[in-house]
């Protein structure tokens, strides 16, 4: 009797006990939820208002509307190099690859078949990555320092970009001439071919680049210029496949242009 | 003695029972993850391919690779829908106006104060939202049905689009005269001005609307022509502010074009 006495007090001591203790506890843990929530909304919603604010940036410069930036925002670094890296950005390139083969397709281009069609190609982040020297670099948040890129250029040691390759052959297989028109300077000629034959490129037309007396020229104005030559040399230029806008400026006025994405570096 | 042996047997067995159901349930509920993680991958893998392939055909729409098209590819109205009615969507369309602001504070134009200096406004999507009509026919899903939509323009109940009417006073208070070169047709005309005027806009210097002749008329070949007269009546177009690229297609090259975002409907 007395030991059932003292099990039924235990039992209903550890209940008093085990209710007070839940209470608490749950008590607790409701404000510190709440805490907790009230931070990670507000980590959340800095991280969202970031992103937007970065994906503006970026969208704003692939449309053209931002020009000139020498280097990424500071607070978007992190932002176009997740962009530039991912599966978006292969997807968006893979996208304006096809949409070069429906425009080929479609019937836009009458060849006359006289060795006078022709297409242009840009060379950095069109046909080649330089992603591998600006993972090392900054990713577009330090001011790109051209001794350092140009070193890095003269190993040819750039990759191929994807669909990039295949599309390099299908054109020149169409008959049409390809004309690489770059930014990049006249002593990386021998690095630039080398590199561009080790990754699969070859049969193109002519390279053109950037002699001493384009060096101080915007790159548009040179573009423009490399342009008008070939089309005073009878080319007819079907279209240009660059992530530059400066490629395609002015006149005169290329039949179609491709723009490919990049943010990380813009060439004037 | 026996009931000690009972209690201790009780135990043992009540244990081996919550062993075996721990076991089991657990075991159960582990296999029901499993299943329920692979059919949740396979759900988000779907809707991020989705999602990546609406988005990548969204940004060769803003970068002008795929033009011309007539609806927005079936998989994709929902993710522009989205994306048209996000903050993203203002986020991205607010840069574009602070884009402007920045152009004009950088000393781009001197003003010569003798009445010449002029900038070009798009209506639709540039100064006035088409996007409540959208919204109730398909958005962009379905074919724009002409006169529907202009029975709607009539009733001239488009909203203002954010940061744009602040835009057109500031432009306007710097002495720069307004020109507002729309794709719509001529009979529009009143229900335009009254628009137009009921949310705020006032004192643009011409409003150009497509005449008979006009009509037949690609969209670039009209504004290309029209600012053809402008430049010709002596004015300096500093920029043009439009969501279509056929708004700054052409001759006379403009200064600027600001491009604000719309992957609803394409202007050829």
């Amino acid at each position: 009797m007395a030991n059932n006495f003292l099990l039924s007090l235990s039992l209903i001591m550890a209940t008093i006990l085990g209710l007070f203790i839940g209470t608490v506890s749950s008590s607790s843990s409701a404000d510190w939820n709440i805490l907790n929530q009230k931070w990670r909304f507000k980590v959340e919603k800095t991280t969202n208002d970031l992103k937007t604010y970065c994906e503006s940036w970026r969208i704003n410069v692939e449309v053209n509307n931002i020009r000139g930036f020498s280097v990424v925002p500071q607070e978007c670094v992190d932002h176009v190099k997740k962009y530039m890296t991912s599966s978006q950005y292969k997807a968006d390139s893979e996208r304006t690859v096809e949409e070069v083969r429906l425009y080929l397709s479609s019937g836009c281009c009458t060849l006359k078949g006289d060795g006078k069609d022709s297409w242009i190609f840009d060379i950095d982040e069109t046909l080649l990555s330089t992603i591998p020297y600006f993972k090392n670099h900054g990713f577009g948040g330090e001011k790109v320092n051209s001794s350092s890129l140009e070193a890095w250029m003269m190993e040819s040691k750039a990759p191929a970009l994807d669909h990039k390759l295949e599309l390099f052959h299908e054109i020149k297989n169409r008959g049409i001439k390809i004309f690489l028109i770059s930014s990049r300077k006249e002593f990386l000629r021998s690095s630039t071919v080398d590199n561009l034959v080790n990754v699969g490129y070859h049969g193109w037309t002519r390279l053109i680049m950037r002699g001493l007396d384009d060096e101080i020229m915007a790159a548009r104005k040179y573009h423009s210029k490399v342009r008008q030559q070939l089309v005073d040399e009878g080319y007819r230029i079907w279209g240009i496949l660059s992530d530059q806008w400066s490629t395609s400026y002015g006149l005169p006025i290329p039949n179609r242009t491709f723009k490919l994405p990049n943010s990380i570096y813009y060439i004037a």
